[in-house]
């Protein structure tokens, strides 16, 4: 059961602020061993990565290309993945498409009043790394959330990397793979999968940018290739937060708070309304559902250990505690979601009304489910085409502009004490 | 003396290889250090800021309070800075304003053709913080660059740390702090001053995000603290490549390239030319300019240690190695910048034709001066406004339009085997 709050208790300011502060991820201390794997792969590239992925995911190979994925072996997963789910799949994919293609941003070129000329001119990365964990989490969703907006923004190259612990693929990820246009697909994972794409290996060469979720080992390996290559944010567990008021069907909510909880134990769902009834029949048809749920060992614990119900006087006083949340998804199941949504500062992404359920958009709204966690959504957006482009400025002076904004930069290098680039300047002026 | 590279030369790629890959910095392990530092801070707060501060920049005060800049201390630097670098500092406010004024992303908000509407909703992020290094690299044209972005995006709170050693602050830093709009001033530096700012402590409210330059204890702490906020680019040594044709004057290409190498030892200057005489030239108006820069030593070094002189058959054999070196600045010093400008891939920002030397990007030009170093163009874009808003995703279906869609996602769901995702889109259907 998951804990009550109300904005009426005398001591809600604190249990609020515990709830924000609560840790629900223990950071594994990863770093030695994934730094020492990191230099072996820089080091023995292929050779390296074979032996920790014949170590940790017991699959032994001769070559790194024994590990790529064959074109046969693709085929095969597209005819092992049923009509229904390949149809799903793509319009999913047509889905996220056709809403990315709005997010290219266009070049700029103008000439101000003194007559310089500025621009910002944006190009694709040229090949992009995307990692896809093994197991529980090896999701064909994450896959086209990851590759399509690579693919709309003219990413070239996307290599996708996913370990088969014991020779195990989901046949959906291969398809999916298929289906967002991923051009390599290797069967190795971990912190050496990261370091074959950061630094490259005798058989694949090097990427610019690695995006997409992974365990511990991911995680750190990623933090520490930040620089040599970009990376997309580092993906804590997931979390739902609903507003609602009286007006709603508690089963319905209650479907999106178990939605989110069976993800993982230390998965969030929160429920903030301004009725004490609802709460409580929201509570109940939690524990209702939770009988008949497949994952209901994992939804039950993270319900019981990190859900929430708040309560507040009204909607008004909901918002600032929504906007402190900064949730990763923000379902606002009230009358007038407009008013409401005007008033959010901090989310990932928003569900407007009570007939948008967040798993809509886990798979087919169109939008991107790549989204901040952990309060990131205070600094941060979720994936975007905007993560696959890179803009370079563009100055142009005339002679004649030159003299209209030059002096002042010989004033500004002389100031800093950098004579060479005052001189630079007046060069050209005959100053 | 630079080195002198030829694509005719046998050993060319080897040689361009080795340039590519060479190191420049060492990198200080400072991460032990730097994690005791932050959880102290995190825990005792102001207290350890204090000390802190009293040990690495020989400054006591008995609180926090003592280190915040006062209104009359701004006021006094604004009155010890001429009137010439105010009004220069003041112009390139102007002109960074404007230019970043443009960046601003729309919202976006559409119905699509099955009734879904979508949208994405920029917002700004409440509260930055600004790390401005002390001694040789206290700029104020940084303060400009860092800060106007975030106040043209609509950051309300920017906080300003910068170290003032022995009680030493440059006034001018004060003054573009001023004119940029920053919020909160501390004298306090390191990794206990990202600390501060990230964590937050009795007299400084956390901000979400913290961008600006530092050392090698800086860096660490923003590496560490990501996550918990945001941060920018991890800044490396400056550089410019200029790319010129035979038709220049070798006195403005070499002052562009001792502009660049008075930064810093570690700093890089290339030549890429399609004239050997040209080349020959250059070098020797570098020789020659060398001996009256007043940073000859810093300069010197750079050219000397790091610099290279590149001849090509032609300009257009020059482009592919502009776009593996992925410079921070790029100059394109010939007749038909444009022409070539189209071949650029991968460069933060560009100069186009022979009166843009970078110096003006630097200062007044209006577009950003912090910028990708490190060949890290491929993969990321110099400071905007972007860096200082975040975007959230909508997606709002109708009764009807759920039915539209709503089936994939159960279908999904259930691949996936998610089944209580499955449940809350089907219980909304009756399904």
């Amino acid at each position: 059961m998951a804990i009550r709050l109300s904005t009426l208790d005398a001591d809600f300011e604190t249990r609020f602020a515990e709830l924000l502060s609560g840790k629900r991820e223990v950071s594994e201390d990863v770093d030695h061993v994934v730094r020492d794997i990191l230099e072996d792969v820089r080091k023995r590239g292929d050779a390296a990565v074979l032996d920790y992925t014949a170590r940790f995911d017991r699959l032994s190979a001769a070559s790194m290309a024994e590990l790529r994925v064959t074109e046969a072996e693709i085929e095969a997963a597209m005819k092992a993945v049923p009509q229904e789910v390949l149809d799903a799949l793509s319009l999913a994919r047509d889905r996220i498409e056709s809403h990315h293609a709005r997010q290219m941003p266009k070049d700029d070129r103008y000439t101000d009043a003194v007559g310089v000329e500025l621009g910002s001119r944006w190009t694709a990365i040229e090949a992009v790394g995307l990692y896809v964990p093994g197991g529980k989490a090896s999701y064909p969703s994450s896959v086209l959330m990851n590759a399509v907006p690579a693919k709309v923004a003219g990413v070239e190259r996307i290599v996708m990397v996913v370990p088969s612990p014991d020779g195990d693929l989901n046949p959906q990820v291969l398809a999916a793979a298929r289906l967002a246009g991923v051009s390599e697909i290797y069967r190795i994972g971990g912190a050496q999968a990261v370091a074959a794409l950061a630094f490259g290996t005798e058989t694949i060469a090097p990427v610019s940018k690695i995006v997409g979720p992974g365990n511990a080992f991911v995680a750190a390996a990623k933090r520490r290739v930040f620089g040599t290559v970009g990376i997309d944010m580092i993906a804590g567990p997931s979390e739902v937060l609903v507003v609602a008021d009286a007006e709603n069907d508690p089963d319905w909510l209650a479907a999106d708070l178990l939605a989110q909880a069976e993800h993982d134990e230390v998965a969030q769902s929160i429920l903030i309304t301004d009725s004490a009834d609802l709460a409580s029949a929201v509570e109940q048809a939690v524990e209702r559902q939770l009988k008949t749920l497949p994952k209901a060992a994992i939804a039950g614990a993270s319900w019981r250990d990190f859900g929430a119900v708040i309560v507040t006087r009204d909607l008004d006083e909901a918002m600032p505690l929504v906007n402190r949340i900064a949730a990763e998804h923000l379902e606002l199941a009230v009358a007038d979601p407009e008013a409401l949504l005007l008033k959010v500062r901090s989310a990932g992404a928003v569900f407007m009304g009570r007939h948008t359920p967040e798993a809509v958009g886990d798979y087919v709204g169109g939008s991107n489910h790549v989204l901040p966690t952990a309060r990131s959504a205070r600094f941060s957006s979720g994936l975007s085409v905007l993560d696959f482009v890179k803009r370079t400025s563009i100055l142009k002076c005339t002679p004649q502009s030159l003299r209209e904004i030059g002096p002042a930069a010989i004033v500004l290098g002389e100031a800093e004490g950098l004579a060479g680039h005052a001189r630079s300047v007046a060069v050209r002026l005959n100053l």
